[in-house]
Formats: C-alpha cells, sequence, structure tokens
C-alpha cells in the first residue's frame, strides 16, 4: 500500500512517500512544502494546500497519515498549528482518501520501539527502515516519513491481530 | 460589495451574507453548518470545507470576513478552532477570494460602538443594521453577519480616510 505521512508545521510542512508490503517499505518521494512567512496567512495556507494537492494527485495514496501535535507550547501556536493540520487533512480528505492521526509518543514507539526515543533516533531508524544510508533530509520530511512508516506498522500490525482471533 | 462573514466554531460554523454599499447593508442569507460531532475529525472538517465551497459558489462574494478568536480556553480548544479557521479561510482564499480576519474586540468596536459589548447586544445591532425586526438566528448565524459589517464598516473606514489626506 502507498502511504503519504505529513508533518504540517506552521512555515513548513514536510511530507513523505513510502510503498509498504508487510512490515517493509521502499521510499517513493520526500520533501518539504514552504511558503513565504511575509504572505498574508490566507495565502500563505491556500498555497500548502495547493501544493499537497499536488502531491495527492501525484503519488495516489491509499491512505494518509498526519502527526498530530500532543501538546502546544501556548494558545496562539496551537491556533497556527491546527491550521496547518486542517490543510494537511483536506487535502487528502477532499479526494476521499482515509485520513489517520498520530501523536508523536505513537510515531516513536512505532517507527523506533520506544515512545521516549529523540528526534535524531527516530530520524535515523527512518533510514533503516527504508535501506536508505543516511537519514532523509530535511528533517521535517524525515519526520512525515516516520508518520508514514507508524501508519505503516499499525496496518501490520492490525493484520496479525486479526490474523490470531 | 457583497461580503461572506463567518463565524468557525469546531462543532457549527456561523455564515452570514451582506450586500453593502457605504455604511449601509441588506440581509442577503444567514444561517449555520453543522457536520456530526461523531464523525472523524477528517470527514467533519471535509464536508464542512464543501458546504462553505458551495455557499462560496452561490453567493459569489467580493470579500470573505473570518472571525479570529483572540483567546482560545486551552490548547486542545486552540488547536481545534484553528481547524474550523483553515477551513473558513481556504475555502475563500482557494478561489482567490481576499480573506479579512478580525477579532472579537474588533468586530465589537465596528459593530455596536464599544468592544467591551455583550454577544446579544452586538446580536441586536446586527437587526437593527440589516433592518430586521429582530436579531438574525442562530447565534452563529448572526455573529458571522457581524462579522461581515465589520469588514464592511472597515472598508467603509478606509474610503473616508483616503478621501481626507
Amino acid at each position: 500500500m502507498r502511504i503519504l505521512g505529513i508533518d504540517p508545521g506552521t512555515v513548513v510542512i514536510g511530507y513523505g512517500v513510502i510503498e509498504g508490503s508487510g512490515d517493509t517499505a521502499i521510499l517513493v518521494d520526500c520533501g518539504a512544502l514552504r511558503s513565504p512567512p511575509r504572505l498574508p496567512i490566507a495565502e500563505r495556507l491556500s498555497r500548502l494546500y495547493n501544493q499537497l494537492c499536488e502531491i495527492v494527485s501525484r503519488y495516489q495514496p491509499d491512505a494518509v497519515a498526519v502527526e498530530q501535535p500532543f501538546v502546544a507550547k501556548n494558545v496562539n501556536s496551537a491556533l497556527a498549528i491546527g491550521k496547518a493540520q486542517a490543510v494537511a487533512i483536506l487535502a487528502a480528505a477532499n479526494r476521499g482518501i482515509p485520513v489517520h492521526e498520530y501523536t508523536p509518543a505513537q510515531i516513536k514507539q512505532r517507527v523506533a520501539d520506544y515512545g521516549g526515543s529523540s528526534k535524531e533516533q527516530v530520524q535515523r531508524m527512518v533510514g533503516l527502515q527504508l535501506g536508505l544510508s543516511e537519514a532523509p533530509e530535511p528533517a521535517d520530511a524525515a519526520d512525515a516519513l516516520a508518520t508514514a512508516l507508524c501508519h505503516l506498522a499499525e496496518v501490520h500490525l492490525g493484520r496479525l491481530l486479526a490474523e490470531q482471533t
């Protein structure tokens, strides 16, 4: 199955596409979308939305996994992150693609086997799991790939559990 | 000019369309959009987005005015409100319609001449300004109309100031 992972930030949105089978996956594409911070917020959100729609059209993922921050620093940053998350969710949901949200702790647990792993440890594990010699760059893209791998692991675990019952 | 005002809540999105000229306006339409809270968040956001896009298509506003909450109760409600705001912003910005954001204090100041007015006072003023015998209902629609009237007053004031200089 093809999974698009998204790490929605207020200035940069990381994305990563993997093609997974069972619990193994290969990298299809990854990168970071930016919109100039000096632009009005409406134009920034619209540009990011259109860039994400373009990626969804190009790669036709079966599922989209979005990183959901568990805690934001304050109310203002939470408002901004909520907007970025909605951009990611709408780009997928408006085309009928199922959207799954994961917290950073869930992603760390599934990708690095430990919910308290550092960001760097998770990024190295992403590289290892995708058979790359180094962690993918930029960091936002690696985080997005971690979110996609988290969803693949969830689906794989769900299938194993279903087979046992 | 035709203005669409939006009051983006996490369960209900109020909308109100006015046709304004100078500092007077008439009501075109208003109402509240809902999406069942039991649905997954992605589907709820997508449904609200599509309903708003439909309203934008039907009324072809020259500008969209969105109420921006100045303070959210906590980080979690701020994340949810941020998502609802993004839905409103994208429905307009994706069609190239200018989006303006106003805080509740700005709206109260422009519509009821006093930033500390109660919600009920503002809603009554909305009814008076639109020549209605009662405040529009539901309350979310009245709040959306207040946001549209705030933008009309802002544009009118801007023109008056420009003529004086």
